[in-house]
Protein backbone atom coordinates (compact mmCIF):
# COMPACT_ATOMS: atom_id res chain seq x y z
CA UNK A 1 0.00 0.00 0.00
CA UNK A 2 1.14 3.54 -0.82
CA UNK A 3 2.95 5.57 2.33
CA UNK A 4 -0.38 6.39 4.63
CA UNK A 5 -0.73 8.88 7.23
CA UNK A 6 -2.47 6.44 9.89
CA UNK A 7 -4.48 7.89 13.23
CA UNK A 8 -5.30 4.45 15.51
CA UNK A 9 -7.98 4.96 18.11
CA UNK A 10 -7.16 3.27 21.12
CA UNK A 11 -3.91 1.45 20.96
CA UNK A 12 -3.97 -1.41 22.94
CA UNK A 13 -3.39 -5.22 22.59
CA UNK A 14 -5.28 -4.51 18.46
CA UNK A 15 -4.07 -0.80 17.89
CA UNK A 16 -0.63 -1.59 19.46
CA UNK A 17 0.14 -4.53 16.83
CA UNK A 18 -1.28 -2.45 13.76
CA UNK A 19 1.01 0.79 15.07
CA UNK A 20 3.92 -1.69 14.95
CA UNK A 21 3.86 -3.48 11.58
CA UNK A 22 2.44 -0.02 10.01
CA UNK A 23 5.26 1.61 11.38
CA UNK A 24 7.89 -0.90 9.96
CA UNK A 25 6.24 -0.41 6.74
CA UNK A 26 7.32 3.17 6.61
CA UNK A 27 4.56 4.56 7.09
CA UNK A 28 3.35 7.52 9.52
CA UNK A 29 1.27 6.18 12.45
CA UNK A 30 0.07 8.59 15.36
CA UNK A 31 -2.51 7.35 17.90
CA UNK A 32 -5.44 8.89 20.51
CA UNK A 33 -5.98 6.84 24.11
CA UNK A 34 -6.90 7.88 27.64
CA UNK A 35 -4.07 6.19 29.11
CA UNK A 36 -0.35 8.55 28.74
CA UNK A 37 1.53 5.32 29.21
CA UNK A 38 0.11 3.50 26.15
CA UNK A 39 1.12 6.39 24.01
CA UNK A 40 4.31 6.41 26.20
CA UNK A 41 4.91 3.03 24.84
CA UNK A 42 4.30 3.32 21.89
CA UNK A 43 6.58 6.23 20.89
CA UNK A 44 9.18 4.43 22.71
CA UNK A 45 8.74 1.61 20.29
CA UNK A 46 8.75 4.06 17.66
CA UNK A 47 5.49 2.65 16.48
CA UNK A 48 4.04 5.61 16.57
CA UNK A 49 4.97 9.64 15.79
CA UNK A 50 2.70 10.99 17.81
CA UNK A 51 -0.27 10.68 20.10
CA UNK A 52 -2.57 12.56 22.37
CA UNK A 53 -5.31 11.67 25.26
CA UNK A 54 -7.41 14.73 24.30
CA UNK A 55 -7.29 17.61 21.89
CA UNK A 56 -6.57 15.72 19.26
CA UNK A 57 -8.46 17.51 16.45
CA UNK A 58 -5.46 18.16 14.81
CA UNK A 59 -4.08 14.25 15.06
CA UNK A 60 -7.45 13.21 13.07
CA UNK A 61 -7.54 16.03 10.59
CA UNK A 62 -3.83 14.83 9.32
CA UNK A 63 -4.95 11.33 8.98
CA UNK A 64 -5.77 9.60 5.93
CA UNK A 65 -6.64 6.44 7.30
CA UNK A 66 -8.43 5.83 10.63
CA UNK A 67 -8.67 3.07 12.78
CA UNK A 68 -11.18 2.80 15.53
CA UNK A 69 -10.44 0.39 18.06
CA UNK A 70 -13.12 1.43 20.22
CA UNK A 71 -15.48 -0.87 22.50
CA UNK A 72 -18.77 -1.53 20.26
CA UNK A 73 -20.74 1.08 22.37
CA UNK A 74 -18.37 3.30 21.82
CA UNK A 75 -17.85 3.58 17.83
CA UNK A 76 -21.25 5.67 17.53
CA UNK A 77 -20.92 8.30 20.17
CA UNK A 78 -17.13 8.66 18.55
CA UNK A 79 -17.75 9.12 15.18
CA UNK A 80 -20.60 11.25 16.15
CA UNK A 81 -18.41 13.34 18.27
CA UNK A 82 -15.34 13.83 16.52
CA UNK A 83 -16.03 13.23 12.75
CA UNK A 84 -16.08 17.09 12.06
CA UNK A 85 -12.03 16.98 12.82
CA UNK A 86 -11.63 14.83 9.82
CA UNK A 87 -10.43 15.75 6.67
CA UNK A 88 -12.51 15.02 3.25
CA UNK A 89 -11.57 11.85 1.67
CA UNK A 90 -10.62 10.34 4.83
CA UNK A 91 -11.36 6.56 5.36
CA UNK A 92 -12.43 4.98 8.29
CA UNK A 93 -12.35 1.74 9.45
CA UNK A 94 -12.46 -0.61 12.66
CA UNK A 95 -11.36 -3.73 14.64
CA UNK A 96 -14.46 -4.48 16.43
CA UNK A 97 -15.88 -7.97 16.69
CA UNK A 98 -19.68 -7.40 15.54
CA UNK A 99 -21.08 -5.54 13.20
CA UNK A 100 -24.86 -5.39 13.47
CA UNK A 101 -25.84 -1.95 15.02
CA UNK A 102 -22.61 -0.78 14.14
CA UNK A 103 -21.42 -1.12 9.96
CA UNK A 104 -24.32 0.69 8.78
CA UNK A 105 -25.45 2.53 11.73
CA UNK A 106 -21.82 4.41 11.73
CA UNK A 107 -22.66 4.61 7.98
CA UNK A 108 -25.60 6.50 8.65
CA UNK A 109 -24.40 9.13 10.45
CA UNK A 110 -21.22 9.43 8.92
CA UNK A 111 -20.58 13.05 6.66
CA UNK A 112 -20.77 12.15 3.22
CA UNK A 113 -17.12 12.70 2.45
CA UNK A 114 -16.09 10.47 4.32
CA UNK A 115 -16.03 6.57 4.07
CA UNK A 116 -16.44 3.79 6.85
CA UNK A 117 -15.28 0.32 5.67
CA UNK A 118 -15.95 -1.97 8.48
CA UNK A 119 -13.60 -4.89 9.14
CA UNK A 120 -12.63 -7.35 11.88
CA UNK A 121 -9.07 -8.74 12.06
CA UNK A 122 -9.36 -11.74 13.44
CA UNK A 123 -6.50 -12.09 15.85
CA UNK A 124 -5.59 -11.95 19.74
CA UNK A 125 -4.05 -12.68 22.22
CA UNK A 126 -5.08 -13.74 26.34
CA UNK A 127 -2.62 -11.12 27.33
CA UNK A 128 -4.15 -7.66 26.77
CA UNK A 129 -2.55 -3.81 25.95
CA UNK A 130 0.17 -2.95 23.96
CA UNK A 131 2.41 -3.60 26.03
CA UNK A 132 1.21 -7.26 24.42
CA UNK A 133 1.26 -5.96 20.88
CA UNK A 134 3.19 -8.16 18.49
CA UNK A 135 2.36 -7.96 15.08
CA UNK A 136 3.39 -11.98 14.40
CA UNK A 137 -0.27 -12.62 15.78
CA UNK A 138 -2.00 -11.58 12.04
CA UNK A 139 0.39 -14.15 9.87
CA UNK A 140 -1.83 -16.86 10.97
CA UNK A 141 -5.35 -15.09 11.16
CA UNK A 142 -7.91 -14.26 9.30
CA UNK A 143 -8.94 -10.58 7.93
CA UNK A 144 -12.75 -10.38 7.49
CA UNK A 145 -14.51 -6.86 5.37
CA UNK A 146 -18.14 -6.49 5.95
CA UNK A 147 -18.84 -3.77 3.32
CA UNK A 148 -22.61 -2.90 3.00
CA UNK A 149 -24.12 -1.38 0.09
CA UNK A 150 -22.58 2.18 0.45
CA UNK A 151 -19.10 1.31 0.26
CA UNK A 152 -17.25 1.63 -2.84
CA UNK A 153 -15.02 -0.78 -4.64
CA UNK A 154 -12.06 1.41 -4.06
CA UNK A 155 -12.13 1.79 -0.45
CA UNK A 156 -13.10 -1.86 0.03
CA UNK A 157 -9.68 -2.32 -1.82
CA UNK A 158 -7.35 -0.24 -0.01
CA UNK A 159 -9.16 -2.17 3.48
CA UNK A 160 -7.90 -5.22 1.60
CA UNK A 161 -4.03 -3.76 1.21
CA UNK A 162 -4.55 -3.01 4.53
CA UNK A 163 -4.73 -6.43 5.43
CA UNK A 164 -1.93 -7.04 3.14
CA UNK A 165 0.45 -4.86 4.90
CA UNK A 166 -0.28 -5.67 8.62
CA UNK A 167 0.71 -9.71 6.80
CA UNK A 168 -2.72 -11.06 7.47
CA UNK A 169 -2.49 -14.48 5.25
CA UNK A 170 -6.73 -15.04 4.31
CA UNK A 171 -8.97 -12.18 3.51
CA UNK A 172 -12.29 -12.66 3.20
CA UNK A 173 -15.61 -10.80 2.91
CA UNK A 174 -19.05 -11.19 4.68
CA UNK A 175 -22.34 -8.84 5.20
CA UNK A 176 -22.55 -7.58 8.32
CA UNK A 177 -25.41 -10.11 9.21
CA UNK A 178 -23.22 -13.23 7.79
CA UNK A 179 -20.07 -11.97 9.87
CA UNK A 180 -22.05 -11.87 13.23
CA UNK A 181 -23.62 -15.10 12.47
CA UNK A 182 -20.61 -16.94 11.91
CA UNK A 183 -18.64 -15.39 14.83
CA UNK A 184 -21.77 -16.09 17.32
CA UNK A 185 -20.34 -19.23 16.27
CA UNK A 186 -16.70 -20.26 16.34
CA UNK A 187 -15.58 -17.38 18.53
CA UNK A 188 -18.14 -16.29 20.92
CA UNK A 189 -19.96 -19.81 21.47
CA UNK A 190 -16.43 -21.17 21.69
CA UNK A 191 -15.65 -18.41 24.43
CA UNK A 192 -18.84 -18.97 26.71
CA UNK A 193 -17.79 -22.75 26.45
CA UNK A 194 -14.16 -22.15 28.09
CA UNK A 195 -16.08 -20.03 30.49
CA UNK A 196 -18.66 -22.05 31.49
CA UNK A 197 -16.00 -25.08 31.86
CA UNK A 198 -13.66 -23.12 34.12
CA UNK A 199 -17.05 -22.39 36.01
CA UNK A 200 -17.80 -25.70 36.65
CA UNK A 201 -15.60 -26.86 38.97
CA UNK A 202 -13.70 -25.01 41.87
CA UNK A 203 -10.98 -27.82 42.54
CA UNK A 204 -7.84 -26.10 41.76
CA UNK A 205 -5.62 -29.30 42.75
CA UNK A 206 -7.50 -30.77 39.07
CA UNK A 207 -4.72 -28.66 37.40
CA UNK A 208 -2.11 -31.24 38.89
CA UNK A 209 -4.20 -33.98 36.59
CA UNK A 210 -4.97 -32.67 33.26
CA UNK A 211 -3.39 -33.04 30.00
CA UNK A 212 -3.40 -31.05 26.97
CA UNK A 213 -7.18 -31.21 25.62
CA UNK A 214 -8.17 -29.82 28.46
CA UNK A 215 -5.57 -26.85 28.68
CA UNK A 216 -6.29 -26.20 24.82
CA UNK A 217 -9.99 -26.09 25.73
CA UNK A 218 -9.75 -23.34 28.76
CA UNK A 219 -6.92 -21.39 27.00
CA UNK A 220 -9.37 -18.55 26.25
CA UNK A 221 -11.31 -18.75 29.57
CA UNK A 222 -8.70 -16.17 30.08
CA UNK A 223 -10.53 -13.49 28.70
CA UNK A 224 -11.19 -9.62 28.87
CA UNK A 225 -14.34 -9.46 30.61
CA UNK A 226 -14.70 -5.50 29.93
CA UNK A 227 -14.57 -6.39 25.88
CA UNK A 228 -15.80 -9.63 26.02
CA UNK A 229 -18.82 -8.58 28.22
CA UNK A 230 -19.91 -6.06 25.39
CA UNK A 231 -19.41 -8.22 22.52
CA UNK A 232 -21.59 -11.33 24.18
CA UNK A 233 -24.46 -8.49 25.05
CA UNK A 234 -23.82 -6.94 21.38
CA UNK A 235 -24.67 -10.09 19.61
CA UNK A 236 -27.52 -11.27 22.55
CA UNK A 237 -29.88 -12.69 20.39
CA UNK A 238 -27.26 -14.72 17.84
CA UNK A 239 -25.02 -16.34 20.66
CA UNK A 240 -27.82 -16.92 23.27
CA UNK A 241 -29.49 -19.07 19.74
CA UNK A 242 -26.10 -20.71 19.58
CA UNK A 243 -25.75 -21.26 23.00
CA UNK A 244 -29.16 -23.34 22.72
CA UNK A 245 -27.90 -24.96 19.51
CA UNK A 246 -24.80 -26.34 20.95
CA UNK A 247 -26.38 -27.40 24.12
CA UNK A 248 -29.19 -29.49 21.92
CA UNK A 249 -25.82 -31.31 20.95
CA UNK A 250 -24.71 -31.86 24.61
CA UNK A 251 -28.10 -33.04 25.86
CA UNK A 252 -28.45 -35.44 23.00
CA UNK A 253 -24.82 -36.48 23.48
CA UNK A 254 -25.67 -37.49 27.06
CA UNK A 255 -29.03 -39.02 26.37
CA UNK A 256 -26.96 -41.64 24.10
CA UNK A 257 -24.20 -41.71 27.53
CA UNK A 258 -27.65 -41.82 29.73
CA UNK A 259 -29.13 -44.87 27.51
CA UNK A 260 -25.79 -46.69 27.06
CA UNK A 261 -26.54 -46.68 23.48
CA UNK A 262 -22.81 -47.17 22.35
CA UNK A 263 -23.73 -48.09 18.25
CA UNK A 264 -25.37 -44.02 18.86
CA UNK A 265 -22.13 -42.73 20.21
CA UNK A 266 -20.20 -44.27 17.11
CA UNK A 267 -22.41 -42.99 14.89
CA UNK A 268 -21.99 -38.80 16.63
CA UNK A 269 -18.08 -39.57 17.08
CA UNK A 270 -17.80 -40.19 13.58
CA UNK A 271 -19.45 -36.97 12.07
CA UNK A 272 -17.86 -35.12 14.75
CA UNK A 273 -14.55 -36.64 13.32
CA UNK A 274 -15.63 -35.85 9.63
CA UNK A 275 -16.77 -32.10 10.18
CA UNK A 276 -13.33 -31.67 12.56
CA UNK A 277 -11.60 -32.52 9.30
CA UNK A 278 -12.96 -29.28 7.36
CA UNK A 279 -11.03 -26.91 9.90
CA UNK A 280 -7.64 -28.96 9.34
CA UNK A 281 -4.93 -26.67 8.10
CA UNK A 282 -3.65 -27.36 4.63
CA UNK B 1 14.76 -49.24 35.96
CA UNK B 2 16.51 -52.69 35.57
CA UNK B 3 16.74 -54.68 32.56
CA UNK B 4 13.36 -56.40 32.22
CA UNK B 5 11.19 -58.63 29.68
CA UNK B 6 7.97 -56.82 29.20
CA UNK B 7 4.64 -58.24 27.18
CA UNK B 8 2.58 -55.74 25.72
CA UNK B 9 -1.20 -56.95 25.17
CA UNK B 10 -2.76 -54.36 22.33
CA UNK B 11 -0.17 -52.95 19.83
CA UNK B 12 -1.88 -49.75 19.09
CA UNK B 13 -1.19 -46.02 19.34
CA UNK B 14 0.08 -46.53 23.35
CA UNK B 15 0.95 -49.63 23.32
CA UNK B 16 3.54 -49.19 20.31
CA UNK B 17 4.78 -46.24 22.08
CA UNK B 18 5.27 -48.24 25.22
CA UNK B 19 6.93 -50.53 23.04
CA UNK B 20 9.29 -47.80 21.19
CA UNK B 21 10.28 -46.26 24.53
CA UNK B 22 11.37 -49.32 26.68
CA UNK B 23 13.26 -51.19 23.25
CA UNK B 24 15.08 -47.85 23.50
CA UNK B 25 15.98 -48.20 27.14
CA UNK B 26 17.28 -51.70 26.58
CA UNK B 27 14.59 -53.51 27.74
CA UNK B 28 12.83 -57.12 26.01
CA UNK B 29 10.09 -56.48 24.64
CA UNK B 30 7.13 -58.60 23.06
CA UNK B 31 3.78 -58.06 22.13
CA UNK B 32 0.26 -59.94 21.60
CA UNK B 33 -2.05 -58.31 18.78
CA UNK B 34 -4.87 -59.50 16.56
CA UNK B 35 -3.33 -57.47 14.30
CA UNK B 36 -0.55 -59.22 12.28
CA UNK B 37 0.57 -55.97 10.41
CA UNK B 38 1.31 -53.91 13.95
CA UNK B 39 3.55 -56.75 15.21
CA UNK B 40 4.96 -56.49 11.59
CA UNK B 41 5.51 -52.47 11.66
CA UNK B 42 6.70 -53.32 15.46
CA UNK B 43 9.17 -56.34 14.49
CA UNK B 44 10.45 -53.54 11.54
CA UNK B 45 11.12 -50.67 13.68
CA UNK B 46 12.63 -53.28 16.22
CA UNK B 47 10.67 -51.90 18.78
CA UNK B 48 9.31 -55.82 19.84
CA UNK B 49 12.00 -58.77 19.23
CA UNK B 50 9.03 -61.40 18.91
CA UNK B 51 4.88 -61.24 18.62
CA UNK B 52 1.82 -63.33 18.67
CA UNK B 53 -1.55 -63.19 17.10
CA UNK B 54 -2.80 -66.62 18.71
CA UNK B 55 -0.77 -69.17 20.92
CA UNK B 56 0.66 -66.55 22.66
CA UNK B 57 1.15 -68.72 26.31
CA UNK B 58 5.12 -68.71 25.96
CA UNK B 59 5.13 -65.00 25.43
CA UNK B 60 3.12 -64.63 28.51
CA UNK B 61 5.29 -66.86 30.61
CA UNK B 62 8.74 -65.14 30.10
CA UNK B 63 7.46 -61.98 30.69
CA UNK B 64 8.11 -59.89 34.09
CA UNK B 65 5.76 -57.06 33.15
CA UNK B 66 2.55 -57.51 31.22
CA UNK B 67 1.09 -54.03 30.07
CA UNK B 68 -2.79 -53.94 28.87
CA UNK B 69 -3.57 -52.07 26.37
CA UNK B 70 -7.02 -53.18 25.86
CA UNK B 71 -10.49 -51.35 25.40
CA UNK B 72 -12.17 -51.31 29.28
CA UNK B 73 -14.58 -53.85 29.18
CA UNK B 74 -11.75 -55.91 27.66
CA UNK B 75 -9.63 -56.43 30.36
CA UNK B 76 -11.11 -58.77 32.85
CA UNK B 77 -11.97 -61.23 30.60
CA UNK B 78 -8.65 -61.44 28.87
CA UNK B 79 -7.21 -61.85 32.74
CA UNK B 80 -9.66 -64.20 33.39
CA UNK B 81 -8.92 -66.41 30.28
CA UNK B 82 -5.01 -66.05 30.16
CA UNK B 83 -3.58 -65.34 33.75
CA UNK B 84 -2.40 -69.06 33.78
CA UNK B 85 0.25 -68.39 31.31
CA UNK B 86 1.76 -65.55 33.46
CA UNK B 87 4.64 -67.17 35.92
CA UNK B 88 4.77 -66.23 39.42
CA UNK B 89 5.48 -63.09 40.35
CA UNK B 90 4.43 -61.50 37.08
CA UNK B 91 3.68 -57.80 37.53
CA UNK B 92 0.64 -56.56 35.76
CA UNK B 93 -0.53 -53.08 34.60
CA UNK B 94 -2.54 -51.17 32.12
CA UNK B 95 -3.23 -47.90 30.10
CA UNK B 96 -7.10 -47.80 30.47
CA UNK B 97 -8.76 -44.41 31.03
CA UNK B 98 -11.10 -45.77 33.60
CA UNK B 99 -10.82 -47.40 36.70
CA UNK B 100 -13.73 -48.19 38.77
CA UNK B 101 -15.36 -51.84 38.23
CA UNK B 102 -11.90 -52.81 36.76
CA UNK B 103 -9.34 -52.07 39.39
CA UNK B 104 -10.31 -53.71 41.92
CA UNK B 105 -12.52 -56.48 39.78
CA UNK B 106 -8.98 -57.02 37.84
CA UNK B 107 -6.98 -57.73 41.34
CA UNK B 108 -10.51 -59.61 43.03
CA UNK B 109 -9.96 -62.73 39.91
CA UNK B 110 -6.37 -63.08 39.90
CA UNK B 111 -4.02 -65.31 40.81
CA UNK B 112 -2.67 -64.35 44.47
CA UNK B 113 1.14 -64.65 42.91
CA UNK B 114 0.95 -62.09 40.04
CA UNK B 115 0.06 -58.54 41.11
CA UNK B 116 -1.87 -56.14 39.05
CA UNK B 117 -1.32 -52.46 39.69
CA UNK B 118 -3.58 -49.73 37.63
CA UNK B 119 -2.30 -47.23 35.61
CA UNK B 120 -3.49 -44.59 33.35
CA UNK B 121 -0.67 -42.69 31.15
CA UNK B 122 -2.02 -39.64 30.44
CA UNK B 123 -1.12 -39.37 26.92
CA UNK B 124 -2.65 -39.58 22.76
CA UNK B 125 -2.72 -38.27 19.87
CA UNK B 126 -5.83 -37.49 17.29
CA UNK B 127 -3.90 -40.36 15.25
CA UNK B 128 -4.37 -43.93 15.47
CA UNK B 129 -2.26 -47.40 16.10
CA UNK B 130 0.99 -48.36 16.35
CA UNK B 131 1.91 -46.50 13.01
CA UNK B 132 1.14 -43.54 14.83
CA UNK B 133 3.15 -43.97 17.75
CA UNK B 134 5.79 -42.05 19.24
CA UNK B 135 7.09 -41.80 22.60
CA UNK B 136 8.13 -38.52 22.57
CA UNK B 137 4.54 -38.09 23.68
CA UNK B 138 5.06 -39.14 26.88
CA UNK B 139 7.73 -36.25 28.20
CA UNK B 140 4.59 -33.42 28.78
CA UNK B 141 2.22 -35.95 30.17
CA UNK B 142 0.95 -37.10 33.36
CA UNK B 143 1.23 -40.79 34.53
CA UNK B 144 -1.39 -41.29 37.04
CA UNK B 145 -1.36 -44.75 39.45
CA UNK B 146 -4.58 -45.76 40.67
CA UNK B 147 -3.27 -48.62 43.26
CA UNK B 148 -5.66 -50.18 45.69
CA UNK B 149 -5.47 -51.20 49.69
CA UNK B 150 -4.20 -54.63 47.41
CA UNK B 151 -1.23 -53.40 46.03
CA UNK B 152 2.25 -53.84 47.89
CA UNK B 153 4.72 -50.96 48.26
CA UNK B 154 7.39 -52.96 45.84
CA UNK B 155 4.72 -53.14 42.99
CA UNK B 156 3.75 -49.43 43.01
CA UNK B 157 7.23 -48.10 43.13
CA UNK B 158 8.32 -50.12 40.36
CA UNK B 159 5.68 -48.93 38.25
CA UNK B 160 6.69 -45.34 39.15
CA UNK B 161 9.75 -46.86 37.79
CA UNK B 162 8.21 -47.60 34.16
CA UNK B 163 6.96 -44.25 34.30
CA UNK B 164 9.76 -42.61 34.16
CA UNK B 165 11.52 -44.80 32.45
CA UNK B 166 8.89 -44.29 29.88
CA UNK B 167 9.85 -40.44 29.97
CA UNK B 168 6.67 -38.93 32.03
CA UNK B 169 7.18 -35.76 33.57
CA UNK B 170 5.04 -35.76 36.04
CA UNK B 171 3.91 -38.95 38.51
CA UNK B 172 0.92 -38.98 40.64
CA UNK B 173 -0.95 -41.42 42.61
CA UNK B 174 -5.09 -41.26 42.76
CA UNK B 175 -7.64 -43.88 44.33
CA UNK B 176 -9.82 -45.43 41.51
CA UNK B 177 -12.94 -42.99 42.39
CA UNK B 178 -10.97 -40.20 42.34
CA UNK B 179 -9.37 -40.83 39.24
CA UNK B 180 -12.59 -41.51 37.36
CA UNK B 181 -14.13 -38.03 39.15
CA UNK B 182 -11.42 -36.18 37.70
CA UNK B 183 -11.12 -38.05 34.26
CA UNK B 184 -15.01 -36.93 34.37
CA UNK B 185 -14.25 -33.36 33.91
CA UNK B 186 -10.60 -32.86 32.32
CA UNK B 187 -10.83 -35.30 29.72
CA UNK B 188 -14.54 -37.01 29.33
CA UNK B 189 -16.66 -33.67 29.59
CA UNK B 190 -13.86 -31.99 27.62
CA UNK B 191 -14.07 -34.54 24.66
CA UNK B 192 -18.00 -34.40 24.65
CA UNK B 193 -18.18 -30.14 24.80
CA UNK B 194 -15.77 -30.29 21.51
CA UNK B 195 -17.89 -33.17 19.87
CA UNK B 196 -20.95 -31.63 20.83
CA UNK B 197 -19.55 -28.49 18.90
CA UNK B 198 -18.49 -29.92 15.98
CA UNK B 199 -22.50 -31.37 15.83
CA UNK B 200 -23.91 -28.23 16.61
CA UNK B 201 -23.42 -27.27 13.17
CA UNK B 202 -23.22 -28.60 9.86
CA UNK B 203 -21.38 -25.69 7.85
CA UNK B 204 -18.06 -26.51 6.15
CA UNK B 205 -17.73 -22.97 4.75
CA UNK B 206 -17.32 -21.56 8.26
CA UNK B 207 -13.66 -23.45 8.09
CA UNK B 208 -12.59 -20.35 6.07
CA UNK B 209 -13.13 -18.23 8.92
CA UNK B 210 -12.35 -19.65 11.71
CA UNK B 211 -9.40 -18.79 14.36
CA UNK B 212 -7.38 -20.58 16.31
CA UNK B 213 -9.83 -20.70 19.45
CA UNK B 214 -12.44 -22.71 17.66
CA UNK B 215 -9.50 -24.92 16.14
CA UNK B 216 -8.02 -25.73 19.85
CA UNK B 217 -11.51 -26.06 21.38
CA UNK B 218 -12.60 -28.63 18.77
CA UNK B 219 -8.98 -30.56 17.77
CA UNK B 220 -10.30 -33.75 20.20
CA UNK B 221 -13.34 -33.69 18.57
CA UNK B 222 -11.54 -35.76 15.96
CA UNK B 223 -11.71 -38.94 17.93
CA UNK B 224 -11.54 -42.72 18.34
CA UNK B 225 -14.99 -43.93 18.29
CA UNK B 226 -14.56 -47.18 19.24
CA UNK B 227 -12.25 -46.51 22.07
CA UNK B 228 -13.95 -43.38 23.67
CA UNK B 229 -17.53 -44.88 23.58
CA UNK B 230 -16.80 -47.31 25.79
CA UNK B 231 -14.60 -45.22 27.94
CA UNK B 232 -17.84 -42.42 27.97
CA UNK B 233 -19.78 -45.65 28.77
CA UNK B 234 -18.02 -47.30 31.42
CA UNK B 235 -18.14 -43.96 33.14
CA UNK B 236 -21.71 -43.72 32.45
CA UNK B 237 -22.80 -41.78 36.09
CA UNK B 238 -19.71 -39.65 36.53
CA UNK B 239 -19.40 -38.33 32.87
CA UNK B 240 -23.34 -37.47 33.08
CA UNK B 241 -23.03 -35.63 36.25
CA UNK B 242 -20.37 -33.45 35.00
CA UNK B 243 -22.73 -32.78 31.45
CA UNK B 244 -24.76 -31.59 33.58
CA UNK B 245 -22.86 -29.87 36.26
CA UNK B 246 -21.31 -28.16 32.87
CA UNK B 247 -24.44 -27.55 31.35
CA UNK B 248 -25.87 -25.37 34.58
CA UNK B 249 -22.92 -23.01 34.27
CA UNK B 250 -23.57 -22.51 30.77
CA UNK B 251 -26.83 -22.02 31.29
CA UNK B 252 -26.09 -19.02 34.00
CA UNK B 253 -24.02 -17.34 31.05
CA UNK B 254 -26.77 -17.60 28.47
CA UNK B 255 -29.52 -15.88 31.66
CA UNK B 256 -26.81 -13.35 31.91
CA UNK B 257 -26.60 -12.17 28.23
CA UNK B 258 -30.37 -13.18 27.55
CA UNK B 259 -30.98 -10.32 30.47
CA UNK B 260 -28.25 -8.08 29.52
CA UNK B 261 -26.64 -8.41 32.98
CA UNK B 262 -23.20 -6.60 32.12
CA UNK B 263 -21.73 -6.88 35.76
CA UNK B 264 -22.65 -10.75 36.35
CA UNK B 265 -20.96 -11.37 32.93
CA UNK B 266 -17.95 -9.33 33.95
CA UNK B 267 -17.75 -11.57 37.14
CA UNK B 268 -18.31 -14.45 35.67
CA UNK B 269 -15.31 -13.83 33.21
CA UNK B 270 -13.29 -12.79 35.79
CA UNK B 271 -13.60 -16.20 38.03
CA UNK B 272 -13.32 -18.26 34.76
CA UNK B 273 -9.63 -15.94 34.00
CA UNK B 274 -8.79 -16.71 38.05
CA UNK B 275 -9.32 -20.36 37.56
CA UNK B 276 -7.49 -20.57 34.18
CA UNK B 277 -4.10 -19.10 35.76
CA UNK B 278 -4.25 -22.52 38.05
CA UNK B 279 -3.96 -24.50 34.78
CA UNK B 280 -0.93 -22.35 33.26
CA UNK B 281 2.14 -24.11 32.88
CA UNK B 282 5.47 -23.16 34.93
Amino acid sequence: MRKTRVCIVGLGLLGGSYAMALSQKGHQVTAIDKNPEALEFGLNKGWIQAGATADFQGLLREAELVVLCLYPGDMLPWLQENQGALSPGCLITDVCGVKLGIAEEAQALLRPDVEFVPAHPMAGRERLGIWNADCAIFAPANFIITPTPRNTPEAIARIEDLARELGFAHIARLSPAEHDEMIGYVSQLTHAIAVSLMLANDNPRLAEYTGDSFRDLTRIARIDAGLWSKLFLHNRQILTAQIDRFSQALQNLRQQVDEGNEEALVELFHISSHRRSWFDRC
